[in-house]
């Protein structure tokens, strides 16, 4: 049987050129830094990725660099969904081809499905599928596969591996694990969603495809680390660093333009997404770059910027948990855990 | 200036073969049934015609054929939304050399953007397409347009002419034509709910891109008639029938896969759709076929099922509203306004 | 059998003294005036009579002052929702006592239950209510009555004589219809959405429980009569009218703080409501007294404000719907129908 | 200072007799088997004790019967919210009267309020209360207090002390934390989703307000305190029971009806609710009474049932979480940690 999928796997952005399109060389410079941090898997044509604003022919290009770079250092898994299952089989055999560990598909878009449909979608996929396939559950923006047809589609096709849930909801994750991993104990869990990944892997989820591992790879990396060290309280330090800095690139900008904006702080010339921005979204990068860089430099791995870094402390103000300020001070002055 | 766009406009199925592809010989037969039903226009690659579920070749192709087909008789709203702004436009070039009247395009479908970027998205289209547009407003499957955008991009882009909506809310529509008409006299103002067309055309708009129109294309056709002709409570009488039609359709089975039962059944070989079928949906032919018939033979297009159709009366059941009970029995009778 | 409940029922709104305290002479007064304007009933105890701020003794009261002013002249339909559903059949029994023709039932709220809870709910009360009973329908607010419960309850206790629905979706009020009027041919359709009362009368509904008839009773009046005439072109230039109004109270407010003012420049201290206002609500009153007045001024009922009123014209601008803008002519000219 | 906030507070449910009314002996009774049992607060008149359910005398007299109970062991937060903010503020004295620690106010209910409104319905509450306040956010049954709200009243009222969030969401609690802890240290965040208390309380709440604890309390409290003893990986094997008992007793039951029930199998007259049971309500009483005394006995608290239960393991699955199984071995055996 293959290795579980589990651990910090990067949906990966797509750099741009001047003129719109794919920028091959950046994008392969930035598979090399992302698995040169840390992370433990690529996962491109992921929401983060724009999927559907590219071409099929982009999807699949993509697809094909992202083995290409990843190959004999980290798994792949690939978005594989395309306009139909006839369509999206026959990616699942390109992907094969390329080498990805697995595929990932997301739950029908744009129509919103009733749980028998969704089931009836993922299992012709299952069936007809050379390669793993995991779920992708995105309520927000596609069809919700619900817990029933979850552990249905878990129960019945071994080709069906694991599941990448975005809807942020902590309950459910624990829902579909005390259904699921007493019948599939490899079956893998990861969260889309960044704020949570330390309550989400306390609960027993394996990992996270989180976007914000495309601006802070390393730190992505260590809060993993720390989970699955049992360090929950170290972590939650953490997890409040990357709270704030997701919820700045999530909330003032489109998705995923302010994780653009963020790679870009990184040195990656990603170049302007394909949905034209408003004015007003140009305007927010210099507060960006400033918590991104009290981020790193609280971690050790950039100076901090001229004006200071605001200290943080989210403890809960008494005797028990004074744990939180004594870390968070330790963290800032650098004697703390560090990354490899 | 082109003509207004209005009347019936059928958002046109997909006949498939056995092997799951466009079966053109039957889509051109299909179209001249259309036409020959008395529709207005011909609007291929809308949701109806499940365009995500074709690939980018297909999509093209289906337009190009209904261009061909309705040349000289009756104009083509050809859908033309793409995986980004440039693809986007790229299609818009085509269909202006095809022959359309016009393009259609959905809001940003997956991603749920904002008012701005809506805004950004459509501007970008309008200032770049070569043939005229009418925005796509289906907020339960795309990123909803609200009125303050639409009544912005309908002051500052004459390319843009008029607007799809499919929300189905009649308070809605009112707003846009009382925020758009005084500085837009000939923009469109087409609904996608074939259930409240008639209460819609009472507070102005201009017709409909109807999914039963497929189905019953002369009676969706002598229903904007008797609207137009201001004959209302007449026009009720047949609009709770395509009520009933609808709702079996659309509530029993998956979008579009009732209405491509409803076709079959008026004997075009439409083939299975994309989506995969449940077992529960394939039992509900037998009811359609009955809810169809009655309904064709109550306006003397079709003898009457066999076992008889039960009367159909949703009067006011007061002395002033009588006539409802005189028109439905008239005609009942046949004897009544006819589809020419 | 009692008389069919039809017609425009206004939902009082309470005026308050400034202590806060129900004003009882006032809403004396203004009951009179609502009478004396044309409305065909009266409806105390609604969400626009804020009945979950009063206590349950000032719903009593509320409920009796309403009947003793009605007594002889209209119908009154009192909101009766209490705690649970043995102060709720208590309430009906004194409301019975008081004179109303029925009470309305609003569904469950805070909780929001499942339909066979509704039904069980709505169940218990008509087994036990000496007076006819109304169903309230507003799932914004409360637990929503689906279709199949509001059959099953029309179709099961004649105590229940007709609903009261304030969704505004007409697809529905035309789904309701087409289910009951078969086997209840009295029941009552009443509509709380003021912007589409002829969209909705059009479909068949009875009438309307519309909060804009506490400010402008004698037009709502008028659009009501217009509709039962058949008159639906003529109404529909009304009814832009109310939706401009009924928009700008509904969307500048907190519900029905608008209605309150609006009231208020009529001529009723109305005082302040009891949910605290903001800042920025206490501005938007000059402009409420100019569409007011412009919409009071072109139907004959008050002289135009100093700095004059658009024109106003919705029409289809062809040739067919000229109509409207004739009609609006003549509106303005105030040579067309008047209110009694 | 008062004392923060902390600590498993339970939401009483209130028993009735055979004729619906309050029964006081029993809820006495209930109690002092919850402070036995260990809870380190009282919360009476929240949802679980259908505060919307009981008329306004009730509400009084079980605020002061709980305060009665509870003097001198721990502290009540009692439900104040009533009508509109005069009648709210008259229960804020009464409770302050009756030694309660603080009140808990629910949001406006029925109507759904902007934030502005939200603000300014608790500004009056906090201005005019002599006793401290709890703000109760539940936005699936009220009005949603948004994050700016939150912040904005914590920062400016002294008299607010904390919250009660119900919305289950991890990282909105995060957001509330990171936001307000920096400012106001003894802010109380407590959760009333009792399926993510430990999620809940590793990202820094005080504790909860559960639904459960009325089922069982000494589970609940086990939880809370192995929570606070950083022992994370210990809870979570008891959070997954928590997780089973409450999804069956809210999914299969309109909300609290299976928390009566849960209460009724562990020895208290419970009677009928106030909203009528459906007959499928009534058949889960088996299935809930077994999975009951299966979690209580795998803690010692009972025998285990006639038939056994099923082995629970929700482990990783792999070497580094296998501590999971041991400890659910030991806990099985007994041998573990044990309340008090």
């Amino acid at each position: 049987m293959a290795d579980k999928i589990q651990g910090i796997l990067t949906p990966t952005l797509v750099p741009l050129d001047a003129k719109g399109q794919v920028n091959e060389p950046e994008y392969r410079r930035f598979l090399n830094w992302l698995i040169d941090s840390g992370v433990h898997g690529l996962y491109p044509n992921g929401s983060t990725g724009e999927f559907t604003r590219l071409t099929a022919e982009e999807r699949r290009r993509i697809a094909k660099i992202t083995c290409e770079e990843a190959k004999g250092r980290v798994p792949v898994l690939a978005g594989a969904a395309e306009a139909n299952t006839r369509e999206t089989i026959k990616a699942c055999e390109a992907y094969y081809e390329y080498g990805a560990r697995a595929v990932a598909i997301v739950s029908p878009i744009y129509y919103r499905l009733a749980p028998d449909s969704v089931y009836a979608y993922f299992a012709e996929i299952a069936q007809n599928s050379p390669i793993d396939v995991t779920l992708y559950n995105i309520p927000l923006f596609a069809s919700p596969i619900d817990l029933g047809t979850i552990t249905r589609l878990a129960s019945e096709f071994p080709r069906i591996v694991g599941i990448k849930d975005s809807s942020g909801d902590v309950a459910f994750m624990m829902r579909m694990i005390a259904a699921i991993r007493p019948v599939r104990t490899e079956f893998s869990f990861l969260t889309g969603w960044d704020v949570v990944l330390t309550p989400m892997m306390i609960t027993g989820c394996d990992g996270g495809t989180n976007a914000s591992s495309n601006v802070v790879p390393e730190l992505t990396r260590k809060l993993y680390d720390l989970n699955r060290a049992g360090r929950y309280e170290e972590a939650m330090v953490l997890q409040f660093r990357i709270q704030e800095l997701f919820d700045h690139m999530l909330n003032l900008y489109e998705f995923p333009d302010g994780f653009r904006m963020g790679a870009e702080l990184r040195g990656f010339r990603m170049g302007h997404g394909r949905q034209p921005l408003t004015a007003k979204q140009e305007t927010y990068k210099e507060s960006l770059a400033n918590i991104l860089q009290c981020m790193l430099s609280s971690n050790d791995l950039a100076a901090p910027p001229p004006g200071g870094c605001a200290p943080k402390s989210i403890g809960r103000g008494d005797l028990e948990s004074i744990v939180f300020d004594v870390m968070n001070e330790l963290e800032r002055k650098g004697s703390l855990w560090k990354t490899r």
